[in-house]
């Protein structure tokens, strides 16, 4: 790397895109049956089947260019295979691959082909103990639409789907929130917006983003390697209670909400697919802009920081996970 | 510079948080008279004083940090000062500088002191005959209150006011269309999001970010150096319904809406301040991420790209500016 | 009639279900393609056809168990043949042919089974010109869902539908108000929710209920016979968003809004079908119980009565009808 | 009674308003800390005092003209005095006394001036256990304003205050679901709009209207003359999340919600008062047109009925009142 190069590049980087993890990609998830999950995740939540392969299905949501955001792969045991976050340019992946390096994690190539949908990654594993993917190039299918009117006018939603434009975040578990936190901050570059500390100080969770929202990926405590939820967008409040309806409608029972959260002051559902994986559709919350200061919620106003609400944790939010 | 720090200023960026232009700081407008237009952006809008000199009110929304995001100041005639946006790092500051002066405009430097409530900035004037701040170090007054209840319940916001939480964009007239934007992409970074090409193919309007939302400037044809509105953000399309309630309580004839726009997909209502520059307020519009190619319309949409549910301009939305 | 028959009767009027007119039953329009409009009702509206003979179809909306709210004949002219609203008691029948008779219009009786879906009923012309039918029993066509979500789940609603559950009221022109306003008020017993009076204190608009609701039918000045818009129901504002999302897909300019009425404080748009009759979407508005006392707007708020954020009339609203 | 006056009588029904009881016009009910209660509905609920006495404080909402919709009573112990309901002329009162005392409850005459308010009434036990009281004329304090924002401008209702417009209805317990009803039903003439039943086809809840909303009056099983809730209606689901923001911006732990009911379709919050009286906020749900038939809802979709999300009631919802 000469001067002349990095000068380019610095001059570059001040006018120009950003740099780095710029979002979630896709959740891969393991499921006990192919079809009945397929079946869920297109019918009551209004995805879209973009591929599939022996074992696994690809999905979108209607808003999304990427081949998918959600891959669901048979396995006799649910749980996540890896969560997958879109970098803006393919030298990103260099420099993040040298950083996870040095910071002491394997990091193993993908090549371009070995994935469905998408061009070379890299993955390793994180201190939180999940499989982490980066990629910088994901096939793109179909335009987005105008509006969700003109979606719904190339391929009707029917009013019971959910119908999500986009896929938001997800929420995993570790048993050292401070010490995972620490590594997606400092070597990937992820910014805390909002931490939950117990009673000694300690991270019990944390709230993290790159992509200009209240949160792209968030930590809480718990086994290594668990998913607590990957969470959908909705638009607004009202598309909540619809959302809520649609439920109903398939006999699907709520987990909490429709509520809000103080952490984000997103509105919110929880609930369960068919195999246990928690899903939530997730919405509002404020733009959280990087010169924003980390909101730090303690002890007292923990339960209002989740709930904000009913001010209190029930044992199957806080004890349930994949 | 040496290859050395270069390194690290690379390093830091993949991981760091980006750099450049982050968003909208404030908008400077002139009024004919400052009592009048205080008592509008304070009982109507329901921004708040944070200073005042003895001929310039400075206000703040009630979800910003940030020391003012509209400075009113008194003269003979209404118009915008300048608009001033905010940039991550000061070292931006001497970047964009640099280009700035390269690109062939005079750049001027504000020391920190001259200008109330914030650190030094550079001003230049830009093709579109706008004179153009940026600044890195704004002072903060208060933090952000976790929702706006807590806001109102520290400084009460009676439904008669219409309670935006931030600014959000400013929306400006050039001559050159397709110059001006050449500029604010190529010399300042920001992304095109939308534009609208008339007959010719030529740039007749084109939407720009650099803060992750539909738009934090835009241009469309009209005079150099003419301001078409400035908007505030709303969180949905109920508190757009609420805003409309209000203005009609005061009295306030509506100039557009509440309706949608067919670019951002936002919703809005165009209105008037009492001394005659326009404002906007806007909220939902989809997540503009950075690899989403920019959406173009031509004439023959043109009228559903400005106001979907129309589909047509009128006259004074086209014609009136300050 | 005896005293005894009096006595239980009068008993069973204070202990029993109301009497005389209930609510608005069916609209009866005439248009000039028969294909194309119920093309339109079905597709861009969302209601259902229950029948259809040699020229005219017959529809309802999803949560009406009546036989149709909108009934379509095929004529040369677009026009509306009669509005037809729904007794509680067969006996009321009886009552109100008195009435009208004594008032000194000619009432026609058409026997069950001549009419379509419905029982026995009256006719008679009204001073506003128009053709009023009064009928008691309406055959039903399946019972009412629990929810949207039910209906949908039924025989699903695309969102390219606007599926509202019913229709709401219906407004006419006439050439009188007030004569006009009088019959509807004296002889069948609308109650006057709100008016608007000209300058010299005479009524050019009234508002008048029987079901409870702002109003069920309303009269303005302008020719005799003449229909402005008939309305249904939606649920709230963003379905009034919604709504204008689905015309915008499908190509239909609005004519107004979506704004508030100041008169009935709904929420509203109004568009044309693809023959020229206007119809309206309405939400919102309070709950005018019997015990309120009539509203009454003036000329100075006029405009602020009709379109309460615009404070105007435009021409095309005041001048075009069927 | 001469045949001549109950033709008159019969003639003036079908044209006329409607006859008997018209909705609910207060609930009375007892605190221990007359000081609490009050600063509770005026400052959380932001209801307006129109009365204060020794040992009563009388409050109506914003779009309420009666004198008051709730009366909060001093004494040792928490629960309902009476519920009152507005009849629709003073002539019911009379027919009314007669049908209750024929079916063999003693009815007290309350002379107007005895009551703070409101004309002369009547009282009398009901068989659930509750003192039931019927009034014809109520005082009038202040016209209704046009809006929410009028209302506002004239008595501004800051966001932290939920500011429902009027009350909507109770819900009371009983030991004999079916009995009360029947009483309610027959003598009263409300009419059942949805019902609840056991395994034994015995009614167990029942839902009934005289005002066309979906209830006026409800009444679940448990202990006679128990108080479960009263409820104030609010004008969409926006407005039930502002109202739980202000719920937690004052601490109150919500009890079950937002959520919907099966029954009724409306959406709601229940919450307790600072003294234990649970309170609802209640919006949307269908308009119960009086030839609609009753809907059931039987054991197995019991807690689906009730919380249409959750489908499953809690211990707490259903074993508190006062």
């Amino acid at each position: 790397m000469d001067p002349t190069d990095s000068r380019r590049s610095a001059a570059g980087t001040v006018a120009g895109p950003p740099r780095g993890i710029l979002r979630l990609s896709h959740v891969d998830v393991s499921v006990t049956d192919l079809d009945l999950s397929t079946a869920y995740y297109t019918q009551v939540m209004g995805m879209e089947v973009t591929a599939r392969t022996g074992d696994a299905v690809y999905l979108r949501c209607w808003d999304e260019e990427d081949h998918h955001s959600l891959r669901l792969r048979y396995a006799p045991r649910v749980g996540m295979d890896l969560m997958s976050f879109k970098v803006h340019h393919a030298d990103d992946l260099a420099d993040l691959e040298q950083r996870v390096s040095r910071y002491g994690f394997p990091v193993e190539r993908v090549s371009a082909g070995e994935s469905v949908g998408q061009g070379e990654s890299i993955r390793f594993s994180t201190p939180s103990g999940h499989v982490m993917e980066l990629v910088a190039d994901v096939e793109k299918v179909g335009a987005r639409p105008r509006s969700r009117i003109e979606a719904g006018g190339l391929e009707p939603f029917p009013r019971d789907h959910i119908g999500p434009p986009r896929m938001d975040h997800t929420l995993v578990t570790a048993e050292e929130v401070g010490e995972a936190t620490q590594f997606y901050r400092d070597v990937l570059g992820f910014r805390i917006t909002e931490q939950l500390l117990d009673g000694n100080g300690h991270q019990v969770g944390t709230w993290m983003e790159r992509s200009h929202t209240p949160h792209d990926l968030a930590v809480v405590k718990g086994p290594n390697g668990g998913l607590h939820h990957f969470a959908f967008w909705l638009d607004d409040w009202d598309e909540v209670r619809d959302a809520a309806d649609v439920l109903a409608h398939h006999g699907i029972q709520v987990d909490v909400g429709p509520t809000r959260h103080g952490i984000t002051r997103g509105s919110t559902i929880y609930f369960f697919d068919p195999l246990g994986t928690r899903n939530e559709v997730f919405t509002g919350g404020y733009r959280p802009d990087p010169d924003f200061p980390t909101l730090t919620w303690t002890g007292d106003n923990a339960g209002r920081a989740i709930f904000y609400y009913e001010g209190e944790l029930n044992d199957r939010f806080m004890k349930v996970h994949t």
